[in-house]
């Protein structure tokens, strides 16, 4: 008995502490089931996939991406759609080649990493020496890399929520200039990713100032362990590679934004995003096609309806994360004077998911409205997280001047088996589990966009 | 008590039926148990796969695995080690790509077919038409593909035997000449292989006389379903490739022969064999340096032990098989005189196993060898198979002849993921699979060296 009052009053409380109305929870369970029958998401990533492909920011491809999606979100709807410039860089791939010339000679797959720059055009030939990891390199000597090429051997880990890139990824991007003070005139690194297929995995680099640039490349998992084998037999392993890459005065870009007008609350703003550039090799399937249909996939599940939302819906396309969240600055530049408008931004920029938890960065006081969002998506298998998110990538750059953000967690744990590679295709995307993600973004669209708490100030870490 | 009996006098006939002493089958037990202890087999293709690496049939990384295997054999303590000149087609893959140029401009990962002629310099543009099998491509009337390239998108099946490879690999060698009698300026083939990776896998194509020879070659699954899915938007896809391939006048290569001398019956000779040669893009791991490291590794096993068979074991390693078994005819000619004195053959060519059954060509009345065999490999997890076996690819050649042959059945689940790809490399090969294999192949080649049984005639087929 005494059990029985106690449950009903856990109830009663839950009841009085829901931050949403009825009328909103209900319109969000019919969206939920609604798209829980929709294939719109992974609709939205084949097209984009097929009809545009690769899309490097810059390039004629990164344009065609640009019109298509403003095409899409046109067709589609929305109140209001319009793009905004961004000046992104614009560096190419070109032929790209790698043979071991002794003691066993034979070719070897290899990528450049994005900004690398070129051998020269006969190509460069060199002995190879090993480290375990970036600080292990950090510790040669001065000068002890002279004329060598320097090789990071550091195998990434896979976890769900990716926590093995960070150990690993400082190496792309700093190791060239690292391995270039030490006099090596050139990085190979093992790639980033967890994969073991004959794919080298991208991603950008950058030069440090005063150093000489070499060029930066990775070897797929099985070329690195080729490596790592050869050189147990012989220290002496020398490597010829030929790298051609251009760089191109940076380019007008644009991110595209399709707004579903709010009513009673339109100048209050629900960010959602993904970006729309990607690496050149696969056709950014995962990377981010799918966080495309995944945001678009649930503002066109909230058109659809014909749900009006009392805050006002915005999708944004972000352009050039890849090299930088280039456009998610211009966005937070451009928007500057309505960032405090802004009720809460997120987004989808780590595969199809599924999504298995909500975290969060906002008050303390509104830690209960996402409790009360946990539950409302526990059937999907949506847990309720840290509040410790920044957003994803390109939406970091808000909380620091205090944007609210929510981290929807996508299940990562294949993530980096294709991430930057040209493996990176539709085919990878589980249409079940782009469904369930973009079914989950509808419902936390819907509820932040009706929600009636302020999520305002949100806690930050001293700087 | 009539079952009782029943089972007691099977039993017996069991015994009694055993061709093998005891002391063959102690000795067999004493095998198994020691090569399921030791990674000889694993070793041997490491060391092939990252010393040599790939070894296309003529080319100077084929005549470095000529020397590789007899240094091996040399160092392995076989009693006698030869070479058997071969000659062989030289081939050569350069540079290779293909890009969609309307409607979706976007690069295609595809691969040339071996001995396929290349495109002009400045390659060739043209629009594609699909056809969903070979027998399609058949049907088409004449002149209807008048510069246009044909597009076969016929999916492989996965089994664990392979069985889904036959349907569809007709065309890959006779795609071409049915595409250019129609008028067609190339073929496009959807890779014979079971994975969706951007590999393309290429395979050796013919070209029938007096047919136009145009430029073969293969997509990447994940491609082939792009190139349909653009075909299902707009029947007006044109694909623009430059091939460039380069055949040589033919190169001498060499079968790599080793032999433990047999005692009592030295002229009968039980051979087992793997190809040397492999593809140019993988460094030939599953196929067939797989098969080498098992072959070889049993022979090591034996001779490891300082046992002596009553038979000669004869360890060969093919040249050229890839391009036509061209080795293996080679030997059949060059032991032509010696063909009756052979007492069985098999090939180990599908990858790393395990084997999970014992397939055989032998006289009725051998059977019981067989079954015999299987209930001493049982505890490796191996049954008794059919007696259909042509003794695997090279061998294949033999029981036309009379040469009774066994097929030791490797699991080739995964093998046609990997099978002609970039990615057909050493970390694919499991090795408690390969031990497994290179165990059986131990226990296999001692029983058939000691057997009493005369394996001959062998039923062959009527033709």
């Amino acid at each position: 008995m005494q059990r029985a009052i106690l449950a009903l009053s856990l109830v009663s409380a839950a009841a009085l502490a829901n931050p949403f109305s009825n009328a909103t929870l209900d319109a969000a369970a019919q969206l939920q089931q609604q798209a829980m029958q929709s294939s719109a998401a992974y609709q939205i990533v084949e097209d984009l996939t097929t009809e545009i492909g690769p899309r490097l920011p810059g390039t004629a491809a990164d344009m065609r991406a640009v019109q298509w999606a403003q095409a899409r979100f046109k067709a589609m709807g929305f109140d209001k759609v319009y793009i905004e410039p961004v000046q992104v860089p614009h560096w190419e791939r070109r032929a790209i080649s790698a043979q071991v010339t002794q003691p066993y000679p034979q070719a070897l797959v290899i990528t450049a990493l994005g900004n690398s720059v070129g051998t020269p055009e006969s190509g460069i030939t060199a002995p190879i020496v090993r480290f375990a990891t970036l600080a292990d390199l950090e510790a040669a000597p001065a000068g002890s890399l002279t004329g060598k090429l320097a090789f990071i051997d550091h195998q990434m880990e896979r976890s769900r929520d990716g926590r093995g890139y960070g150990p690993v990824v400082k190496a792309r991007s700093k190791g060239a200039s690292i391995a270039a003070s030490k006099g090596a005139v050139g990085l190979l690194l093992r790639s980033v990713g967890t994969d073991s297929h004959r794919f080298a995995h991208t991603g950008v680099m950058r030069y440090a100032k005063g150093i000489a640039k070499v060029p930066a490349v990775t070897l797929s998992a099985p070329d690195a362990d080729q490596l790592t084998r050869m050189l147990q037999r012989d220290s002496h392993v020398e490597l010829s590679m030929n790298i051609q890459t251009e760089s191109f005065s940076p380019k007008t870009s644009y991110n595209v934004i399709g707004e579903i007008t709010g009513s009673s609350k339109a100048d209050e703003i629900v960010l959602i995003g993904a970006h729309l550039d990607s690496w050149d090799e696969g056709t950014g399937a995962l990377d981010d096609g799918a966080g495309v249909g995944i945001v678009v996939g649930a503002a066109q599940q909230i058109i659809d309806a014909k749900l009006k939302p009392q805050r006002t819906i915005r999708v944004a396309l972000f352009a050039a994360e890849e090299i930088g969240l280039v456009g998610a600055k211009a966005y937070r530049d451009a928007h500057k004077g309505e960032l405090d408008k802004h009720y809460i931004a997120a987004e989808a920029d780590f595969g199809a998911g599924p999504i298995y938890a909500i975290h969060s960065r906002v008050g303390e006081h509104a830690l209960s409205d996402f409790n009360a969002m946990a539950k409302q998506l526990e059937s999907l298998g949506v847990k309720r997280g840290n509040n410790n998110s920044w957003g994803g990538p390109d939406m970091s750059v808000l909380p620091p001047l205090g944007v609210p953000v929510a981290g929807l967690a996508l299940d990562g744990t294949d993530y980096f088996d294709y991430h930057h590679t040209p493996d990176d295709t539709l085919d990878k995307i589980p249409p079940a589990a782009i469904q369930q993600s973009s079914a989950v973004y509808t419902v936390f669209t819907w509820l932040m966009a009706n929600a009636n708490s302020n999520l305002r100030p949100i806690p930050l870490p001293k700087s």
